[in-house]
């Protein structure tokens, strides 16, 4: 038994998809999450500042005293965690390794589409897990910087969001992948049109719900929470506002969570 | 005389237009500039979050020795300036300003467009100073967040950009306004797409230039620059990668700015 919480956080609201699939698949762990709206996106940042940001974040979780800690933010994921696995004492999981693995299962052509922020395209991370896991796979992929700012602005399947998405994934659809991660939290809102635009034949992975899954194999009999517990088996803090999070964080987890938001000075962890 | 430099910030590197006019009309000036590219954009946080980074960067400002700053971010002169200007020892001027003033200048109907980030435009501050300059003004207002990542992505005149434009320029395109204020350093990138929409009759002021102007009134005999100076005339400090502000930052100001730039950790000040 291990009753500590599971940490969980990303840049902003996105990591609340991986959130909703923790609560479900093992409802009686605790979860504290910490959402970085204050310095939201990271995806357009340097590989150093992003690394600088994703350590305050591990830190400000480890003071809420973890068990384990999922980065549920696919550029920080892809390019700060596999630099820094090494220089903490609880385990880390990232939605990186979560997508690879489902990704590389269930293609059938062997032919993966991967979309990201930019850093975490340029990070090439999920090539290299798919590389360990699926070795005959080939990959193809493309960076989406627009696709965050149209999910913000609830442009989630205008002409709009169709002329962008058609953009970035001619070239992903003409070379015949079967299979695509939605490698960044925000993309799995835009689902309607991306389906439409790559077909039923496609199927769309979105690593936010994969990491869950994935902690099946890392919650054991030894260090799964007791289902005795305190009031607060969910909390959240952010580093801007506590009511617009209150207001998105409740349409995401499809629950509300109003009383139960915090808000901290992450430049101090 | 006082050979102090001016400092000038901005969320990101759009301020850069204002500090291109402040070299042309004040050849004998310092500037020492900052971007706070690690924690760009400012227009779609909390006011809370807007008022604790501009304390921030004026606090680093004023470790450089400068007799005055200049806000060239629209965001942080609407949401905070108006708020903070008192605090300081230097005098502060903000785009808003003299963007306000410029349009009650030029308007010939009396009908004023304002288009800005979120937080601009619900602080209400081009509103506050427009009704000072000219109160038998009009204006007609719209938020438009997409604009600052269809710039900062190369969407400056395509189909997708067009599209956008139509989006949040109607209304104000119909209302009959012959004066549209480009309230954010990021939207003159966008002026073609927005001078072909609304048509030749509609003058667009950009307030990064207009500050400039704004400062002959400021700069007098008595504060100004004498011509002696040591080769550091022009410095630039950002929050994230310095090499990306140099290679974007030389071609906004049409000249090379590389070595000139260095990182400082504005969580510092």
């Amino acid at each position: 038994m291990d009753n500590r919480k599971i940490g969980v956080f990303d840049s902003g609201l996105g990591g609340l998809t991986a959130v909703k699939e923790i609560m479900h698949l093992f409802p009686d762990e605790s979860i504290v999450y910490f959402g970085d709206t204050g310095r939201v996106p990271y995806g357009t940042r340097s590989k150093e500042t992003i690394l600088k940001y994703t350590h305050d974040d591990i830190n400000f979780l480890l003071s809420r005293d973890v068990k384990m800690i999922v980065i549920a933010c696919g550029t920080a994921s892809s390019a700060a965690l596999p630099e820094i696995k090494g220089e903490f004492d609880v385990p880390i999981y990232g939605v990186v390794d979560a997508g690879a693995y489902e990704a590389s299962r269930v293609t059938k052509n062997n032919k993966i589409g991967i979309i990201g922020t930019t850093a975490t395209i340029k990070s090439g991370a999920y090539n290299k897990y798919i590389s360990e896991y699926n070795p005959k796979s080939q990959t193809f992929e493309m960076a989406c910087p627009l696709f965050v700012p149209l999910v913000e602005n609830g442009h989630f399947n205008t002409p709009v969001t169709k002329l962008v998405v058609e953009e970035y994934l001619k070239d992903i659809r003409d070379a015949g992948v079967d299979t695509l991660i939605l490698g960044c939290t925000h993309y799995p809102l835009l689902k309607n049109a991306i389906a439409e635009y790559m077909g039923d034949d496609v199927t769309l992975i979105s690593p936010g719900e994969e990491v869950a899954k994935f902690l099946r194999k890392k919650i054991t009999p030894e260090n799964a929470h007791s289902s005795v517990r305190d009031d607060e088996q969910y909390s959240y803090y952010v580093s801007d506002s506590v009511s617009s999070f209150e207001e998105l964080g409740g349409i995401f987890l499809e629950t509300k969570i109003n009383g139960k938001v915090n808000k901290i000075d992450i430049e101090e962890y």
